[in-house]
């Protein structure tokens, strides 16, 4: 393998290109290259189509050449449908003629077997010999409306109506894409951009999300993505976006073992665990989404409005049980009901029985119930209100719905605010549909949909505002220094490192006989725990190698006794630790993510976190004041804080004790798989809080950092 | 008021009636009367229609009657159409003539205020004197396809297609009842019946529930619920519903607190909360589901295909994204992928490449990609697995669509499984949906829907079977004896009461002065805790009435002495508990239901259970098997179950306990608002379980039952 040239084109020019070539093209439409040859041809694009067939001179009115050696001019952008067995030597002659990019719809590479996977490996070396991009293989095409380029396989194509729009679009599921494109702008779901990434053997998924970044079409930018080829660059690109202003929507495929399996065979991609990804997301502002079309629609409404000025919203329905049902589902998904000022109450009085006018407003319940003179419903007045961001208006069915639905819309644009109609019934709608879709409102057909929206839509004002790095925290050991700490560090090595950091633990010793103990344990005084300490035991409680509550000498030696028969020869030694008091016991701990590397997880910890998952994880470094942010989402929080007249705990020093474990994390890298402290007893206000428990599973032993154990060990 | 009649007609004659008249008949559309006069000469009704209306002659080429009074024959349905003040007239000329029922359309009555629903009082006065039946007032009307009655004064049902079916509907919301029809009709449903409950002055929804566990057209039966009149009738209704092997689906509006709120308004009707209600409907087999078109498209499942034979889906799709997040949705409501006997992956991996082969289905792994031969994508042989009761095909865009779809709908049919296409794409199905739609499959157009739908439908073989009421256990005491019980019991007294259901509770004695209290220490043992003991007191700890684990008499009196001076001449005694180790903490608690009863109640206790909600609720009495069926529910079982090596604890003892308190609940029914032991400390195998703390709150004093408390206080 020879090195690689500069490519020849960009991302920008790739899909804003001067010439295509479609290698395969025919007019057998139930070929790729035929389907993708017509789409080219049906959507107008301006630049030169060439298609390349062997025997044919003209393929749907256009001059065909025989081959790509025969290309009289490079051409921007080549499509291989051709058969698997031929893409090699089709490849080789358009880095040859100096094609930019080659998008390869054939399938049958890596997301096969291993020989595929070498086939695609030898392609990538063919391009990147010739500063030749790839797109694929194994995938669908792409398509750019501003460039009316709809150079892509998919039938879907031809019959989606054509519009420009601000959405852009990348997907690991060509399948998916064409649909999603398809149901979107039929959902007024309008695109700037699409791409079938497929196998994404040269450019991926963060090429386009950097380009989308700068793209003056694009306002948002959604992902479907199965798997991640760099993670590290994902989270830059979408850190890109956000400084530029653009929500990132994403549905991730693979968020359960069982998907997470289906995806693995789909295109062999390796899955972060879903709560890995939802802390990258959340501390990122990635809006995960779990369903396509729920995610054009609520893209749509960014591109159009924006993100949210409040989180208050109005429901006005024309049955009073659809506003009941609407309420439910609004709460449990913790959006809020917008409270109606006295000025619009008194304002609705005059249309609504006093007695049923709330917020949901019923039109049941207008005053004038013959429907002989139909106005709004109240929609003027309700959406005027400043405490409203985001109007539901459900449809049912009911008289002079048509006329509703015209005046609806006066009423809507003249406050400028969002308006999601939900028109519930099918054909009995009086044409209402039609006319809410004319006036180019947005009309969903199920409530869950529109919920699914607002839920979206609301979640991108509570994102964290995006922030730095955090500072490292003085008195933290510098790195790398020359030191070794083992593949299973014991209890007391684990302990003694964390320390390091300035993390409190437990006062204990080291013993190896009964009378070590004892001389430990008055050291540190009764009671005392007593804890077999040996290298390959990491559940001593299973074993029987853990006495607590030792109330003096003889306890101790009864407990030594007894520890000795149960663990014979395995036991190294025993440690002799202080009972701490527990005003609440938490859990904290670092673990690395092949992806997204060292996160710090901290909640309720002692032994009812094992059957209670109360925790929250967050990407590793993170500051003491992002720490308090989402312990405060924990159900453990009101414990911490004090509730029901208790004592406040420390809350400060559990924050700079996670804040510094972070660090640690950060330090140890991919050196270090797991490490916990559990418990960690917290005291109260001003009193810290302290490590009782620890345990690590490192990858490597570790060899460059300054662990502090040699230290450790000494004394 | 004098007494009433026996009714006239049943339930039965009222939805298969003779005649109707339509009171307040007109041509004018924007009137409910002239509606309801279109609706049931569109619907094709074979009885009497007679329009009432004293200013025309003809309605829509039938001949008018003047007035009600004119009315030659008796009619057995009268729809009272008219104006608010001229209803109470009209009902009384029908009252007059013998009218069988009235449906009042009409609304403006308890759901607007209270000379409302005094009029509405009245009017059912006027009818029960007569034996006429009233259905509303504030309805909508009714439907029976089989007898082509269509009612109701909808717009819907003139643009809906008529079909008879099994699905029967019952609404407490009349728009949301003909939307749904409506939307259902469009969405495959087929209706039996329908019936709009208005404010159910007279005829309620459980009259009809029972009318239609006995009717031979419907299979299923559908309810939207805002409050329930009759608790403990609609219970008993749908056991009949069970014995009939009819499934019960049920949308419930106010759920949350905010939507409860919003049907109180709407119908004035009060919310059980909704863990009562999930109880009951989980021990009652009644399925509960948030959406109406869910419900819906539920039903005719259940209508065409029973209750499933086992758990196993199988996906197909053409695009391995659609499948992987079907995968991911599936596993998260905890659906199960049916796995695939070695006979049918053989048999399927002649068609798909064998590393991609698996349920999800991928038809992009086919090894024929081109399509020029299209097959039914592996569904038959899929299909027929043993393991396989539902399937479940979303399509996505991709070519040649149309003839997939049918191929797959011969497959399907063969083998007599149910299956739920997915048409994810719009107008791109190449022809499938309608294809599809034309068979007679069902067709879903998003894919939460059909999750829903499997959800609910797996989920109906998931209820426990129909049990007799449980068997009162020996030794608990007769009722009624007379003896009091306080309002507000002190923790002793309701510790002598549940004791007397043969509940373990904490040794402990009561003590006047530190002499008595060391005294009363001595006997029950060290270490002890001791607590304030004064009536009003009922958060004993947050006033620091309480202190635990004291270890000697010293600390017993320094206790006793922090206790006497926080609480002042509020403290009457002070109690002397034994502490007791603790293996779990539980709660176990009894609450009264104003609607469905007393309930019982238990899960985690102690103090995290302020925090962590784990715990189960169902309807009292409860024997003690069904008990250990809800115990297995909870996060907190593994732990009772000695997982991680740990012991098993006495489950035994926990069942039992729960369910003598269950008796306890069912015996003082309303007298008792809440009663709480928390914690209840659970021992290991064989050694018991004991409550600590309890506390309870009356709502009149008991007089009338054996609580025990006189010898207790003698003890």
């Amino acid at each position: 393998m020879t090195g690689s040239r500069a490519p020849r084109l960009s991302v920008a020019t790739i899909l804003n290109p001067r010439s295509v070539a479609v290698v395969g093209a025919s007019e057998d439409l139930r070929k790729f290259g035929s389907r993708v040859l017509k789409n080219t041809i049906h959507g107008g694009f301006a630049g030169r189509i060439i298609p390349v067939n062997p025997r044919r001179e003209h393929i749907f009115g256009l001059p065909a050449v025989a081959s790509v050696d025969r290309l009289a001019n490079p051409v921007d952008v080549a499509v291989i449908a051709v058969p698997r067995t031929a893409v090699r030597d089709t490849i080789t002659q358009c880095a040859a003629i100096g094609v930019g990019c080659c998008v390869i719809i054939t399938a049958g590479f890596s997301e096969i077997d291993a020989a595929g996977a070498d086939l695609q490996e030898e392609l990538v070396q063919i391009a990147r010999r010739a500063g030749m991009r790839l797109i694929g293989p194994n995938c669908l095409g792409l398509l750019n409306t501003h460039a009316r380029l709809l150079l892509n396989s998919s039938p879907a194509m031809t019959v989606t109506p054509f519009h420009t729009g601000a959405i852009a679009h990348l997907s690991q599921s060509g399948a998916l894409m064409a649909t999603t494109y398809n149901r979107g702008v039929e959902d007024q779901a309008r695109f700037s951009t699409a791409v079938s990434l497929g196998n994404q053997a040269d450019l991926e998924l963060c090429d386009f999300i950097e380009y989308l970044a700068g793209d003056s079409h694009t306002r948002v930018i959604t992902l479907y993505v199965e798997g991640f080829k760099d993670p590290q660059r994902f989270v830059e690109a979408v850190r890109r976006c956000r400084s530029a202003g653009k929500p990132v929507l994403m549905v991730k495929a693979g968020t359960t073992e069982v998907g997470a399996r289906v995806t693995r065979s789909h295109t062999a991609s390796l899955a972060s665990t879903q709560r890995v990804l939802e802390a990258v997301c959340r501390e990122e502002g990635v809006l995960l989404l779990d369903d396509m079309r729920g995610m054009m629609q609520s893209a749509e409404v960014f591109a159009r409005f924006g993100v949210p000025a409040g989180d208050g919203i109005c429901v006005i329905s024309g049955s009073g049980g659809a506003g009941a049902l609407c309420a439910d589902r609004l709460a449990e998904r913790s959006l809020r009901l917008a409270s109606f000022s006295i000025d619009t109450r008194e304002k609705l009085e005059t249309l609504f029985e006093p007695s049923q006018l709330g917020n949901p407003l019923d039109m049941g319940a207008l005053r004038e119930k013959s429907f002989t003179h139909v106005g709004d419903g109240g929609l003027a007045i309700a959406a005027a209100d400043p405490d409203v961001s985001a109007v539901l208006v459900p449809i049912t069915t009911g008289p002079m719905l048509g006329e509703f639905a015209r005046a609806m819309v006066e009423s809507i644009r003249a406050t400028g605010k969002p308006a999601l109609f939900v028109v519930i019934q099918g054909s009995a709608d009086d044409g209402a549909r039609e006319i809410l879709k004319q006036e180019g409102m947005l009309v969903f057909e199920t409530l869950d949909e529109a919920f699914r929206v607002l839920e979206c839509w609301m979640a991108a004002s509570m994102f964290p505002a995006a922030v730095g790095l955090p500072e490292r925290p003085p008195g933290l050991p510098e790195k790398p220094v020359n030191h070794e700490l083992p593949l299973l560090p014991t209890e007391h090595e684990v302990k003694t490192l964390v320390a390091r950091y300035g993390i409190a633990t437990v006062h204990e010793q080291l013993a190896g006989n009964a009378d070590d103990a004892a001389a430990a344990a008055q050291k540190v005084g009764y009671p005392v725990a007593l804890k077999a300490s040996c290298r390959s035991l990491v559940h001593k409680s299973d074993v029987g190698g853990v006495f607590l509550n030792l109330e003096d000498e003889q306890a101790l030696r009864a407990a030594w006794d007894q520890i000795t028969q149960r663990l014979g020869p395995d036991l190294e030694s025993c440690l002799i630790c202080r009972m701490e008091p527990a005003d609440a016991e938490m859990i904290l701990g670092i673990s690395h993510d092949p992806d997204f590397g060292p996160m710090v997880l901290f909640g309720l910890g002692g032994l009812v976190a094992e059957i209670v998952d109360d925790v929250v994880l967050t990407p590793a470094p993170v500051d003491p004041q992002r720490v308090l942010a989402l312990l405060q989402t924990l159900k453990l929080w009101p414990l911490l804080n004090g509730a029901r007249g208790r004592q406040k705990l420390d809350t400060d020093a559990v924050c700079n004790m996670i804040s510094r474990l972070s660090w640690l994390g950060d330090d140890l890298r991919d050196m270090l798989l797991e490490l916990d402290l559990n418990p960690v007893m917290v005291r109260r206000q001003g009193e810290g809080a302290v490590a009782v428990d620890a345990r690590a599973t490192l990858k490597t032993a570790s060899q460059n950092i300054n662990t502090g154990l040699s230290s450790a060990r000494s004394d």
